[in-house]
C-alpha cells in the first residue's frame, strides 16, 4: 500500500464527524472523513435549535455548509461506508467499500447503531431471531437459514459474512445501493439476492421461524438481520474491544474527552448517547477531534524518534 | 416577593448559556437568561469553525441571532450581572444588579473565570497579593489597604465586600458601568474611588506593596483583586458548595450531563473545561438546558404532590 498513514480517520459524517474533521484539520493533522453525508440522521430533519443558524433550516443545507467548510479547512472526505475496523500494531486498519487504510487515530462518529424496520414482529423477536449486529450474532446462526434486509453496503457485506455460518443466505432489498467491488464479492457469493421487495412482516411465536415479503412470497428462515444503512457503529467497534455503556448497551462508552477504553480511539455524537442533538453532537466532535489529533501528533513524534 | 420562581436560571449569556436556554425553553419550562451577550468572550473573537455558519463570522454577530432565537423559544433574557448566588433549601437565591431571584436549577455558564490584567507584577505576584476572588481571599486581608480594579459589577461588587474586611479600600476604574443600586450603595461606602485611570504595574518583591496608576500616582496597598467583566463563575459557584476539577481548580467539575456535585446546579462551556471552543460550549449548553429542565419540572411535580 503506498497511501500515506492517515492521522485522524473519522468515520461519519453527519454533525460530529464534520465538526471533528474541522478542529482536527486545524491541528495541522491529516484528516479523512469517511461516509455519506446524506445518511446522517440530520439530513432528513430540519433544525430550529442550533445557536446561530435562525429559522427552520434544512439538515440538508447545514450539511452542505459543513461538507464545504471541511474541505476548505483542508480535511479529505471519501464518500464511501466503512466496512471493517482492526487493529494493526499502534494503527487502525479501515476497509471501505473500495481501499484499505491506515490510521493513528479514529473517531467513530456514525450515528446511532439501530435503524428500525418498523414491521410487525420486529420488536417482539428481537433477541429472539431478529437482530441488528451481524459481528455479535452470526456465530448464534451456525447451520441455520438466515435473511439480511437492507440497500446499503452494511447489508451486503453482513450476507458474505453470514455465508461463514449459515447454511443459506437471503439478502432482502429492494435496490442494491453499492460500489462495483462489493456487488461482484455479492455475484461470486452463495447468497441468494432477493431484489425489488421489502420485508412486509417477521413470523414465529417464541422465535423468528419466517419472513413475508411484499411481494406475497414467505421464506423460511431461524434469523433475520436489520443492516439499514451505514455499518453500524457497534459492529465496527466490537472489533476492536471498544466498551459500550454499561446501562444501555446502545452507546459507546466515553470520558469526558470523548475518549473510549481503547487508546486513539474517540466517540463523538448520537452513538456516544443521548440526547440525540446537532448541538451535542458538534460539541462532542469539536472535543474529539481537538483530541484525535494531540493523540496522533504524539504517536508520529515517538515513531519518529525511535 | 411576588415573582415566580424560574424552572432554569442560566448564568451567562454566552454560546453556552443561549444554547442552554434554547434546549430548556423546548421543554416548556421558565427558563431566564442572566448576563450580558457582549461580556462573553465569542464577542470579541471571529468565528470560523463553528459547523454550519460558513466562512468568518463575528461572534457578536452570532450572539445577536442566538438572542433572537432564545427570545422566539420564550425565554427571558436579563442583561444584568449576578453578584450572589445562595440556597434557600431546594431552591436557588440569585441576586442581580436590581433584583433577587429564585429557581429550582441553575445552569453556570458564564466562561472563564480569571480575567488577567496584564501588567508587570501581576503574574509574578499572583497569589501573594495579587487575587482573583474577593469571596475566596477576602479574609487574608483583614486591617489591610486593598485595591479593586475593574469597570464593572464584580469589582464594584468585590469592593463593597472587602470594607468588611480591609482597614482601607480603593477602587480603581477607568469608567464605572453599573446599575444605579450599585452606584448608590458604593456612593454610600467608605470605598476610596479612583476614577479615569488604570493599573500600569504592580509593584513589590516577595508581595504586593504597591499599584502604580497610568495617571502617575502610585497606592500602597497589601494586595490588589482584579475583577474584570462579571463576577466569575468560582466566586459564586463556591459560595453553595460546588466542586472545581481536582486538577486545575480552574474549571467547575461536571460530570457527561454537565451536572456538578450539587443536585440542580449544572456548568456548561468554558468554566466547564478546555477546549475553549464555541461548538463544545453549544453542546455543553444543550446537555445542560435539556437536564435542568428535567430536574426543575421534577422538583415542581414533587412540590406539588405534597
Amino acid at each position: 500500500m503506498t497511501r500515506e498513514i492517515i492521522d485522524v480517520l473519522i468515520i461519519g459524517a453527519g454533525p460530529a464527524g464534520l465538526q471533528a474533521a474541522l478542529h482536527a484539520a486545524r491541528k495541522k493533522v491529516s484528516v479523512m472523513v469517511l461516509g455519506r453525508a446524506q445518511q446522517s440522521s440530520i439530513a432528513t430533519a430540519h433544525v430550529e435549535n442550533y445557536l446561530g443558524v435562525p429559522g427552520v433550516t434544512s439538515g440538508v443545507d447545514l450539511l452542505e455548509v459543513g461538507l464545504a467548510q471541511v474541505k476548505k479547512f483542508g480535511a479529505e472526505i471519501l464518500a464511501e461506508d466503512v466496512l471493517h475496523l482492526d487493529r494493526n500494531g499502534d494503527l487502525f486498519l479501515v476497509r471501505t467499500e473500495s481501499c484499505e487504510l491506515q490510521a493513528r487515530a479514529v473517531i467513530v462518529a456514525t450515528g446511532t447503531a439501530r435503524k428500525k424496520l418498523k414491521v410487525v414482529g420486529e420488536k417482539e423477536l428481537t433477541g429472539r431471531g431478529v437482530s441488528y449486529c451481524v459481528d455479535c450474532d452470526a456465530n448464534f446462526f451456525r447451520q441455520a437459514r438466515v435473511a439480511v434486509v437492507g440497500d446499503g453496503s452494511a447489508a451486503v457485506d453482513g450476507a458474505l459474512t453470514l455465508t461463514g455460518y449459515a447454511s443459506r443466505v437471503y439478502l432482502i432489498t429492494r435496490e442494491l445501493k453499492v460500489g462495483s467491488e462489493l456487488a461482484i464479492r455479492l455475484a461470486a457469493s452463495p447468497v441468494e439476492v432477493l431484489t425489488g421487495t421489502w420485508v412486509k412482516e417477521i413470523a414465529g411465536e417464541q422465535a423468528v421461524t419466517g419472513v413475508m415479503l411484499e411481494d406475497g412470497r414467505t421464506i423460511e428462515v431461524e434469523g433475520i438481520f436489520i443492516e439499514l444503512g451505514a455499518k453500524g457503529a457497534m459492529e465496527l467497534a466490537v472489533n476492536i474491544g471498544v466498551m459500550m455503556d454499561s446501562e444501555t448497551f446502545t452507546h459507546i462508552a466515553t470520558d469526558r474527552k470523548q475518549a473510549t477504553n481503547i487508546p486513539g480511539v474517540y466517540a463523538a455524537g448520537d452513538i456516544a448517547g443521548h440526547p440525540y442533538q446537532m448541538a451535542k453532537a458538534v460539541g462532542e466532535g469539536c472535543v474529539a477531534g481537538m483530541e484525535a489529533a494531540t493523540f496522533a501528533r504524539k504517536m508520529r513524534q515517538s515513531a519518529a524518534e525511535e
